[in-house]
């Protein structure tokens, strides 16, 4: 009997991984630089956490999510996105009632039950920020430039940015009922999953993937003729912003964002990447009504969440070189038996002082073991034999030369921190 | 309405979060030293492989799994240890059929239901190590030392470890055998949960929590007295290397670990930490049949999984100093309309530089702004007026020292490069 990951998931092994290390270090040392930290909330939550934060309409908690009961009964749920699971945590251990803003990220799984296809997974990771309590459009600008510099960090340089504005709550029940208005002629056009939409949710409708639908939603009315002074106000500043941080964008005026708590700005990261079927990466916007939502007091957010399965094709897709394996410090290959014992002492010293070390653990012959010191990339190999161990000696190969040198086994470490500093 | 996170799960925040990164750091520089990589498996797994894997009979797989049918009928369950998603992958990937050892390391979330309690939750935290390919119990010594020397990483200072052999099947099952027929006249002494493992797993009665049946067990036959030649040998070697690699142990012959598949090496740390139930903070050993069990090649395997929430609850009693939040390198304060959006730009180029900077977004006045800078524990404060803009320079202040300097706003950079090198 064989064993097979879940359909939708994967495992990151060597030559992978160091990717995605890569992935998670550039994140952390942009938000140190902008003064973003970690927050870490649990992988699954309670359901009616996401039917209220992500909505009861969307895709999201319709079809996708991992829902069950636990041993107690709980109806819980494996996060679908993060930003749900930060705001409970912003209200429930009253971060609201210290000094704002509030400048968090996040990185981990989540789990959305959908088909899985390039650059999509079952179980998928995201690089997310949230911010609490400013309304400050230098704010959005600084997050969504927070997502580009991350980009560039990692070497993508197709990352680009849309952006719209989905106004405030009243202009936005004005821009619906027109959108509504101008829909409602092609109704039995509609795709039967956008139709349900049509009084719901319409301004969904305007993220259609159906072609017909899409055609259709081209001469829809435009939510930036209907937008409020306070609302036009802050999307002009934000543009005015972004130019001075120099983050170019386009402004998208069909850029809605699937869910129902976006305020004012609504962006996405795209990249394209051939194959892939979308080229958005990442994306966010305002929500200033969420914290109240989940029973906080009425204080505004922003954040994004960035696709980190989508940046890895993107680099990938891109050729962007990636680090990868760079290989240990010292190899140690032994002859004999007290030579082989003795080993342990000194890969030991070499760890401690801080270097990577290995040996064989295979009782191999020494021309395997030189081998093995090559496949794992030693930098150095220590040979040890049992007539050198008593005189107190080993013999030292720099791999890349070929240079050969007799060292005292206790000045070791200090040959090797003089070859290795130089190198 | 407000919502909770999940009984047993837990948030973690700047203050906290700190600590788990540092645990998490210090994993992975020794990890490097010892030539281990980073392996990521998904959370959760079909369920079988935990049925299999982890024991049909355990507690773990009996009464605390978190296991559910997802939208396809699938069982899947979350992985409530590291071990089995680990093995499935070097089987699945065939990972056996590379040149030998293959040393891997994992971090992260793991979920049991069980109680909460002091250092024990539902979402808890593992970092793992596993090797297979090598029967060299001079690994068995690396793997253990591994682990001793991450916790001396961290500071700890009361970490031991205990070892013992629990033989191979051979010399188990005459033991199991001796075990049943020492533990029968004891029969109605024997709790209802420790006889129901009489005949089907009677050593872990030697693992038991229930008093009496801690007094039966102190007379049981050990099963030191009945290791065959090949086991005691491998023993005797662990402990040889052990002493050479100056780690220090004490043999506990009652120590037979949890799981079915363990064979030769079995190992506990501990930590006194007062007030938490039990003062082991990880185990591990070897189990030389999983990877058949799970449709590989024969091919032995040992490794460890160390609680992190354990660990941090021995940083905190022990009293290590922890790294806290470092505070910021400049906030810019700003007087007036034009220098508070000029001051983004500054912003940009100092982060773009490397450094951590902040500013106000809360349209605070200055005295409100200082605060803030304080609270952000910035190195450096940059005040920035109209007037100075329109000169071209900026105000900075070193906190440290009160001492303040007139410095152009092109030069900003280089100036606190020069102050913050030196400092």
């Amino acid at each position: 009997m064989t064993y097979r990951a879940p359909r939708g998931t994967f495992d990151v092994m060597a030559g992978e991984v160091e990717k995605w290390q890569l992935m998670e270090t550039r994140a952390r040392e942009i938000c140190r630089r902008f003064d973003y930290k970690e927050i870490r909330t649990p992988i699954f939550e309670m359901t009616e956490l996401f039917q209220r934060g992500v909505g009861e309409t969307t895709d999201i908690v319709e079809k996708e999510m991992y829902s069950f009961k636990d041993r107690g009964d709980r109806n819980i749920t494996l996060r679908p996105e993060g930003t749900a699971g930060v705001v409970r945590a912003f209200v429930q251990d009253k971060v609201f009632a210290q000094p704002q803003p509030t400048k968090w990220f996040y990185m981990g799984p989540m789990f959305r039950y959908e088909n899985p296809q390039a650059g999509r997974y079952r179980q998928f990771h995201q690089f997310g920020v949230e911010v609490f309590g400013s309304v400050d459009p230098a704010l959005d600008a600084e997050v969504i430039a927070l997502g580009m510099k991350y980009f560039e960090s990692l070497g993508i340089k197709g990352a680009r940015v849309e952006i719209n504005s989905v106004g405030d709550r009243d202009c936005r029940s004005v821009y619906r009922e027109k959108l509504i208005e101008y829909l409602e002629p092609y109704k039995d056009q509609l795709s039967k999953h956008d139709l349900s939409r049509l009084y719901r949710n319409p301004l969904r409708i305007l993220d259609s993937k159906d072609p017909r639908t899409k055609e259709i939603v081209a001469g829809a009315p435009s939510i930036l003729d209907y937008l409020n002074e306070k609302s036009e106000q802050h999307f002009q500043a934000l543009q005015k912003y972004l130019d001075l941080l120099g983050v170019p964008y386009v402004v998208n005026d069909r850029l809605v964002r699937g869910l129902d708590y976006y305020t004012l700005t609504a962006f996405e990261y795209m990249v394209d990447i051939p194959g892939a079927q979308a080229s958005t990466i990442g994306g966010g916007g305002r929500y200033n009504g969420l914290v109240e939502e989940f029973g906080g007091p009425e204080m505004p957010g922003m954040g994004f969440g960035i696709g980190l399965e989508r940046v890895l094709l993107a680099l990938t897709e891109e050729g962007v070189r990636l680090p990868v394996d760079t290989g240990i410090d010292c190899y140690i290959v032994t002859m004999g038996e007290e030579a082989k014992a003795h080993s342990l002492k000194i890969l030991q010293q070499l760890r401690m002082a801080g270097y990577s070390a290995d040996r064989d653990y295979l009782d191999r012959k020494i021309k395997a073991q030189m081998k093995a010191a090559d496949r794992a990339k030693a930098r150095f190999t220590a040979i040890l034999g049992d007539e050198e161990l008593s005189l107190g000696k080993i013999q030292v190969k720099e791999m890349a030369t070929g240079e050969q040198e007799l060292v005292e086994i206790n000045q070791l470490t200090d040959y090797l921190k003089q070859k290795l500093s130089k190198a």
